[in-house]
């Protein structure tokens, strides 16, 4: 490639660059960066539909603690969603050092090929989460949710509760085995693996509580791995008669703003989400700036109580 | 500029290729755009903050209907907001046709320079919503506005409401202006002039209803230019006593999913957003591949009764 490698002399830039100049060029972005390596644009990659992204309120608040950290810069963010592989494939033609000076990704799948190829293009870029499989000097940014997940499960046990269920999140992606494996450290003592999958979302917290229903009538509390989950699962425990918190005691993940409009309102496992973001941007910022080595941000979860535990 | 300009003569881009390939260049997509002119990105940018957009369904809803006409095309979006004038003035610099091969334009403001900035730079785009000032060969789709609302305002009177006002929506767009101007048609003759004013949201609806009710509490029905305006309004009504439909009717505008969450749900205009948005990529779609002249899309709106009027 001509722009900034080491491959083409000092002298071939210059006759290319006379060339140009000689046919009454005009300077434009794209050809600037050629010479400059400055596109002024990042981007972030959300692995997902925008259903989900316009539909979760996680997406909202990690965009606007991006934002926040652009605000004072001169970059301009842009936002693709990719939810399926030809999706991924399509958007990674477009992540060059010609379009963005570097990428944020979030809401990985343990199959996304873009880390991949990012590290390979030599790309800036910072993931939202840590990856299934990490790389020297990959910066991530992540919550803590195994010790989240462990704190929400040993409040439920010290509220006495003995026969605790999970509702998990996918387990093609950290965020949802780390909060599993925070369950299962919490109730590694008491013999207890009660555990159904959704997706994060509303619908999905409804089959899986659904499902623990069927398998365990007699569950005392619930850990779901996300606020929309646990709304879900709590629509299910009324229809089914369970009075929340006296008969089943449940606790979600996020205190997004539906924790706090379900009736009852959630006891919840806040997570920093727009700290999450702005620290994603400055890390990219960084990264773009030279800094290399490896960059990890994991950032502290706390229990919030409400109602429903 | 080089790329396909016809102020370039066939010789002198020929020279600049011949230098190019001398040095051993290896094609990349940005210098490529420089000879073909083709990025296969489009850009929709959302002149409002992210707040809205993501709080909004319209907007989700108009990006659902862009996607659907997109993910046939090899066209990857890319999605911007920019809710200040300096946020216009940093995106414009990315609107380039090294960049983007087109632009969709939502949420347009009257003092919004973008339009103008892209006629300049002959760069194909698709309003979303009619501008303040039309210029010739201007694509845009919009749903007809003041027919809905007219639509709205009749059957309130044919319900024997005479004492109507309407919440109105930001005055600096047409989207506000056509709403307010299909109330006025509808109660014309009936000498009635009752107007606020809000900025589409919740929080906008119920502030102007509390100003309708100051100068108005026997006011006996409300057209609400969005949805989520009439929910804020419908707040305010239930907060100071009123029944609603019995004491004062309510209609919205948009049939988002709002309408039918509101006790009681709403009578509202239904707009295709989703419709919108897919003729807006559509009408894109075809500027890129070089079909000029006028398209204006104008969609059709209906009623769609339910308990609040």
């Amino acid at each position: 490639m001509l722009n900034g490698s080491s491959q083409v002399s000092p002298q071939a830039r210059a006759a290319v660059e006379a060339a140009i100049v000689e046919l009454g060029y005009v300077p434009n972005r794209a050809a600037r960066s050629l010479v400059t390596q400055r596109t002024d644009s990042v981007a972030l990659i959300v692995s997902e539909s925008q259903e989900r992204v316009f539909g979760e309120p996680f997406f909202a608040g990690v965009l606007r603690g991006i934002n926040s950290a652009l605000i004072e810069t001169p970059l301009q963010l842009w936002l693709a969603m990719a939810a399926s592989p030809e999706q991924r494939e399509r958007v990674e033609h477009h992540l060059t050092d010609q379009h963005v000076d570097g990428v944020m990704l979030l809401s990985l799948h343990d199959d996304d090929p873009l880390p991949g190829m990012l590290r390979r293009r030599r790309m800036p870029f910072v993931l939202g989460g840590r990856p299934v499989r990490l790389e020297p000097d990959d910066a991530f940014v992540d919550v803590d949710n195994v010790a989240g997940a462990c704190q929400a499960v040993e409040y439920l046990l010290g509220q006495g509760r003995r026969r605790i269920a999970t509702v998990a999140g996918p387990q093609d992606m950290e965020v949802g085995r780390a909060r599993l494996a925070g369950y299962r450290s919490a109730v590694a003592e008491h013999d207890l693996d009660l555990v159904a999958y959704g997706d994060f979302s509303e619908a999905g917290g409804s089959a899986a509580m659904r499902s623990l229903l069927d398998r365990a009538p007699d569950l005392d509390a619930v850990f779901a791995a996300s606020d929309l989950m646990a709304s879900g699962a709590l629509r299910v425990l009324r229809e089914t008669g369970r009075r929340v918190p006296r008969d089943v005691a449940l606790v979600g993940f996020e205190d997004a703003a539906v924790a706090r409009q379900t009736d009852p309102p959630l006891t919840t496992v806040y997570q920093p989400v727009e700290e999450m973001g702005r620290r994603m941007a400055q890390l990219l910022i960084a990264r773009i700036a030279g800094e290399d080595g490896d960059s990890h941000v994991l950032l502290d979860t706390h229990l919030v109580r409400r109602t429903s535990a």
